[in-house]
């Protein structure tokens, strides 16, 4: 068996570039890693529960032995954490500890507290120091990489916040062992989609080896890796979100319009599983279009049940949204220009593209048809 | 007598790059002025009720006339508008108008309007237009160029916030003969800030003319383009303020710190007032420091007492700031670095510089002196 080696993926941005490293033991070894990055010596680490219970005494435990400070906000779990509320806390919180230049601010936590966390260091002193430490699954091969940050607010999803680029970016490969399965699917939803996006030959992959990506070791670091990798060339080429970094919106739509619509509660539907029905839907919707073969949405489908993840809008629990609730919340996600959409259509697996006329009309008539309205 | 023209100062950035128009009737010509340079027809005016009262009808029915739609939210005059508070009403109220692509945010009022709607801007679907219409003196020459964008909070003034450029500054200089004369000096003491910076010729010429710029027409148009002329040489030179654009802050640090210690209460002491005794203090502690001639000091005393701002500790109104809480506002606002400080010194009139070892032991001193303690 091969000894299971660190990674180190670069995103190149002129003078924001930065380090992903990615692999085994990282929280134990996260002292010398920022200690050799840092020319400040205090850091204020916000966490959320769960991995404030789990990881957080020996990630202090590790800056410590490397002489450095810090201080900890811990916050509830949870999307609606994601909040102005918390935000005030954070930035409070920031400020108390007196982070100030050549120091930096900590996200250790998912896509929730790492989204926060960096609209809070975007905006303190207008801009400090980041570091990213995900420990969730999605976090690791998405949120944490590219400099988008956020929260949420009654209007939508992710609707006001900042680019704010991390310092460094820590993955710890080993504590995904702590996610909850549903976690680890959610986040493997957005694995699959950088196959879908434009790599068929990882998806071909994934299809082989999700077994060993679920299990750990070398083909998780593999995965893992390879999500940030492709991450990193869609940022470095587009950082801003003006063109092509439009892509990494496949399944993101729909997905978002279904995390309005159960009003962000992870209890009926988390991110990642909003990801996995878009991505069904923009395949079917491509084929319905004419754009791909159905047996392109039929593979997907097949992958993501077989891993265990939503595929139908008849799979969230409770009651089925109506259209009309659907193509509002569309319609404030994404900008609506003359009865046009902008979607992520597909040619087939791996050949997705970004269509900016897609008729409002068609996609009333394709949900009614799925939801039998 | 010449006939007062519009002046046209660029703010050269690049693809941020863009224009303040300067001169008379510009609230009249707005919708022109904006509809020319603007692909969106929507529009979100937050302004102030001293600001709203005078100015809102004219400006929504210039506006109206170009074929522009307009949503306004009218907030409290002062200081303490900017807030956290206040940051999510106008975030709310711009999302609320659906500002997409295209459309813009304006900032119709003084630099507190500027500086909370231009942060809010700045976050909504992480960067929205913005334009400013700056109505006070103080923020046609200084806050509405540069993209400094922020609120306070407990800990200090201006520590939240992000860079932000506008995409156009329109500066009627009729509207400010409906500003108090307090107000109307408190931004005066900008203006004379740019001659102290390192331009004697133009503290010369206010020295000889200031009284023709209080008065209105082709002086005033001529102090505030000449203003905003030095501010965009500074800003084209060091956008994110990492070096030269510190030289700004001429004032700034004793003046912030006067603010912090009154609590930004207006009625005791507004920003440009604290500037106008912080720039007497620079000038001071600089010939304490050997570093001028006392007559350079003595000479900013007289003009600016002519003009009739405070220039002593003493001229505050209420009980006087210890040395110790002075200290401690100076620490939050800049960063002290093994007891040493970063302030804006001089050498003579035009002649300043940035001197980042000030032992924090002379400014105690100094200090001290000042207040007799
Ligand atoms: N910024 C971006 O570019 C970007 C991209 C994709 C998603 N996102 C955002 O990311 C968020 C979703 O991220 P998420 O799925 O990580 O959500 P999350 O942060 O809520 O984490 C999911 C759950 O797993 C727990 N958890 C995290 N790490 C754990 C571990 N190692 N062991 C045990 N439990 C652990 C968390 O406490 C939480 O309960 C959404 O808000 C989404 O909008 C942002
Ligand atoms: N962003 C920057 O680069 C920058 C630079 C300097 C100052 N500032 C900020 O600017 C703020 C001060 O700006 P300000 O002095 O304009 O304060 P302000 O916005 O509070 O305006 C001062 C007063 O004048 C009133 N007013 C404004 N225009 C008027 C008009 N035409 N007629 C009648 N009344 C009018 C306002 O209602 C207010 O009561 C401070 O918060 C300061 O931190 C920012
Ligand atoms: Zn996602
Ligand atoms: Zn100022």
């Amino acid at each position: 068996m091969l000894a299971e080696a660190k990674r180190t993926v670069r995103v190149p941005l002129g003078d924001r570039s930065y380090d992903i490293l990615i692999g085994p033991g990282l929280i134990a070894s996260a002292g010398r890693e920022i200690s050799a990055r840092l020319k400040g010596r205090k850091l204020a680490i916000i966490t959320d529960e769960n991995v404030g219970a789990l990881y957080l005494p020996a990630f202090m435990e590790s800056l410590g032995q490397s002489g450095l400070t810090a201080t900890s906000l811990t916050l509830p779990a949870g999307e609606k954490t994601k909040s102005f509320e918390h935000l005030i806390s954070v930035v409070d919180h920031v400020l108390e500890a007196r982070i100030e230049r050549g120091d930096a601010v900590i996200a250790l936590g998912g896509g929730v507290i790492g989204d926060l966390t960096g609209f809070a260091a975007g905006i303190v002193r207008r801009g400090s120091r980041f570091i990213q430490v995900p420990t969730s699954l999605l976090s690791q091969v998405d949120s944490s990489v590219g400099g988008k940050t956020g929260i949420n607010t009654r209007h939508g999803k992710n609707l006001v916040g900042v680019f704010h680029q991390p310092d460094l970016v820590l993955a710890d490969t080993d504590v995904l062992d702590t996610l909850t399965p549903r976690e680890f699917r959610a986040g493997y939803a957005e694995v699959a989609k950088y196959g879908l996006i434009d790599k068929p030959d990882f998806f071909a992959w994934l299809e082989k080896s999700w077994r060993d990506v679920f299990a750990g070791g070398e083909a998780r670091i593999e995965a893992v890796a390879a999500s940030c990798q492709a991450k990193a060339d869609v940022v470095a080429a587009d950082e801003r979100e003006n063109g092509a970094r439009a892509l990494l919106n496949l399944g993101h739509t729909f997905g978002h319009a279904l995390e309005a619509y159960t009003q962000y509660d992870s209890a009926r539907l988390v991110h990642g599983e909003g990801v996995s029905i878009g991505m069904v839907l923009a395949h079917q919707f491509s084929a319905r279009m004419n754009l791909a073969s159905p047996d392109a949405a039929a593979r997907v489908i097949r992958h993501l049940k077989e891993v265990g993840l939503p595929t139908t809008l008849q799979d969230i629990p409770g009651e089925m949204p109506t259209v009309d609730r659907l193509m509002d919340a569309i319609a404030q996600d994404k900008k609506v220009k003359g009865g046009k959409l902008t979607f992520i259509l597909t040619r087939g697996i791996g050949e997705s593209f970004i269509a900016d006329d897609v008729p409002a009309s068609e996609v009333v008539r394709f949900l009614e048809e799925k939801l039998g309205q």
